[in-house]
């Protein structure tokens, strides 16, 4: 591990200084070998879904690991798209004037070496290692052992790119051992690790958060949620609510809590309510939904802080917006939230007030991505308030140092 | 401790919903009512002047601690500036359609609680307090013992202010005791304080560093270098070397190393030492350097990572840029680093290659300042890469969530 970070280290000076066009050529480079490697990519995934069955994997685990052929499309059109993205490093903002003469400005420059510590999705593999180089820092992958076989077949794709474009391979690193020491290792070397991302279930994230050494970008869980205003167009809530929790249940954006306003919701819940139970999806309500929905199970204290990852959602109905928010900002979890609402001034208000690293009106919370953001993909979601918040795209995986210009300048 | 935590907490909901108007209120109140209590201040201040006399404060630590009218101006210009700079709070960037139809944008929200731990300087105080303000931010400030006299003089003024604009007076905390255990429970409770800012000596700042369980925005040291090129136009030089080393002895921003091309260091060094030696800075040379100036104290290896903060200055002859480079990313601090050239490939070179939190062509590096850039003031520097470098002002007090607008927007 310290062998893997300090030449992690040395390449990050390399890729830190590569031009922009070389960058690119690695990129597209892979995305071409992940195009003709479809057949050896499946086949390595399948092992691990067959190992991942027997090993009794949970569905939303197993979901999380297929790699499906358009998700190999999607990998392949990241690494197009971020590609063709402007290369964040070196750029310069705000450079200006100021009263003593002096010309400031503000360069965009690499953080270094990320550590990407995540579970089954192979997929992330590409997403992360693409994102990291091409805002010219390392990658040192150490993805979960139910995904080894896959992760090792697209780190070939890798680093063929690499070599093609001629970038030392040990810009990207994946980490060939499953020992869990490794990861432990990994986080407390901040001499060759700077940032770490945990991408994964609450537990390892937790746990990392915990150990790490180093800055580590993360959000816990996703606890999204989806509050159906009294002015809302019904039309639309429908939609929204529908889409936000059974377009996919393991995903970190999934709606885990519906909250309705009370004036409408004798009139939506029972809508919606058939939706669901066409779907599969149970519903666990406060009093008054059970009240409405008659065979609806009642939510405990717990169902309000849970993410479920499974076709089960907690539904509340509120007085009104206000109760609304201060549910969300207690028992959510700061990732995504949703007003659906006609009203012009409850809305600026929803944005501003809920405490979220994204917040919406009138869209489903499963927009909350790097990809549908337009990031090119996402190294993660953050939560917290430090240096990113929300999808972390290039812009996340870089700093910017101050710049100044002058003639002989001194001061006075 | 944990009171004032809740308390700040409390006031910061409120703070980061107050109106820009109802800031600038305070903040300019404040302004006017320092203006008014000059008196006041100075015989605090000469009573801190007194006591750190008595306790045998080295003269730097003194300098920190004086408030003389200059840094009274200072201070007071410093609130008006940042009354009106603008408001970052719920400012909203790159607002845009994506091709989903969806758009996006992403908006300003302050970080919550900002602890600051600080020694000597009590013009800090202000400083601190009116920047966390004005990013809608409540501020926990702990000022050194040494200076409990003037901070408690202006925290009045602070207080008063805030009384005047309506605003909580727990929006801005100055810790009353001087017992060092209430920094360990400062810097240990992120249910509280989201983030630490120390600003003093470097065993401090290491200190905080290590026990804190919050993210700190720091600078250990200022170990700052000026190199003068080959090409550079030695009237710029001599100006620039003598400005970086003897405007202020005790700054962080002050140069600590001088580095000099060898085909000038025999025409430009003895003239600079003249002026040196007129302004009794001690010279440190390597083994050219002495050969070239025959009455220079030779230095030590440990003289290229010593932050002197005296009339002292480490002087080192280097064959061209790269080995200038080398030993500033090797010896520096990261913190600000200047060139002095008139040659453009080097110029660019020198901006991209030195890793630090200010890199400079043609500059002193005594612009390094928050003040100097036109960020109102500062609240410190970082030279860390992760959420800011540099100078930190308004903007790396706050924080950008994602907002997102649709019109019944699901994802397919």
């Amino acid at each position: 591990m310290q062998r893997l970070g300090q030449q992690a280290r040395e390449a990050a000076t390399n890729v830190a200084r590569a031009e922009s066009g070389i960058k690119n050529n690695a990129l597209l480079a892979t995305a071409e070998i992940l195009d003709a490697s479809r057949a050896e990519l499946v086949q390595a995934n399948r092992q691990d879904l067959g190992n991942g069955k027997a090993n009794g994997l949970t569905d939303a685990m197993l979901d999380r690991l297929e790699l499906t052929p358009d998700r190999i499309d999607t990998m392949i059109e990241g690494l197009r798209q971020v590609a063709a993205l402007p290369d964040p490093v070196g750029s310069i903002d705000n450079m200006r004037y100021v009263p003593s003469g002096i010309q400031i400005g503000q360069m965009r420059v690499p953080l270094g070496v990320i550590g990407i510590i995540y579970e089954s999705r192979p997929n992330v593999t590409v997403e992360a290692a693409s994102l990291c180089l091409k805002s010219g820092n390392a990658t040192i992958l150490r993805g979960g052992s139910e995904a080894i076989h896959s992760n090792r077949a697209i780190a070939r794709c890798l680093q063929d790119g690499l070599r093609t474009a001629g970038l030392p391979l040990e810009a990207v690193q994946v980490v060939e051992t499953t020992d869990r020491a490794a990861v432990g290792e990994m986080i407390t070397m901040p001499e060759y690790v700077d940032v770490i991302v945990p991408r994964g279930g609450k537990g390892l994230i937790e746990r990392i958060s915990r150990d790490a050494r180093v800055t580590v970008i993360k959000h816990l869980d996703g606890i999204c949620h989806v509050y159906i205003d009294e002015k809302a167009d019904l039309a639309k809530a429908e939609a929204i609510a529908v889409n936000a929790k059974t377009h996919r249940y393991g995903t970190c954006n999934t709606m885990e809590t519906l909250l309705v306003h009370s004036g409408i919701a004798g009139e939506i819940l029972p809508k919606l309510a058939d939706v669901y139970g066409e779907k599969g999806v149970e519903l666990r309500g406060c009093e008054k939904t059970c009240s409405i929905l008659s065979q609806t199970v009642p939510a405990t204290e717990e169902d309000w802080s849970t993410e479920y990852l499974a076709p089960v959602l907690a539904v509340k109905v509120v007085e009104d917006m206000d109760e609304a928010i201060r549910h969300i900002n207690r028992y959510g979890s700061h990732h995504t939230d949703a007003i659906v609402t006609e009203d012009y001034t409850l809305s600026r208000r929803f944005l501003r007030e809920v405490d979220s690293s994204s917040v919406m009106v009138n869209a489903s919370t499963r927009f909350a991505d790097g990809f549908e953001y337009g990031l090119g993909a996402e190294i993660g979601i953050s939560t917290d308030k430090i240096h990113a918040r929300g999808p972390v795209g290039l812009e996340g995986l870089t700093s910017q140092k101050y710049i100044v210009l002058g003639d002989g300048h001194i001061r006075t």
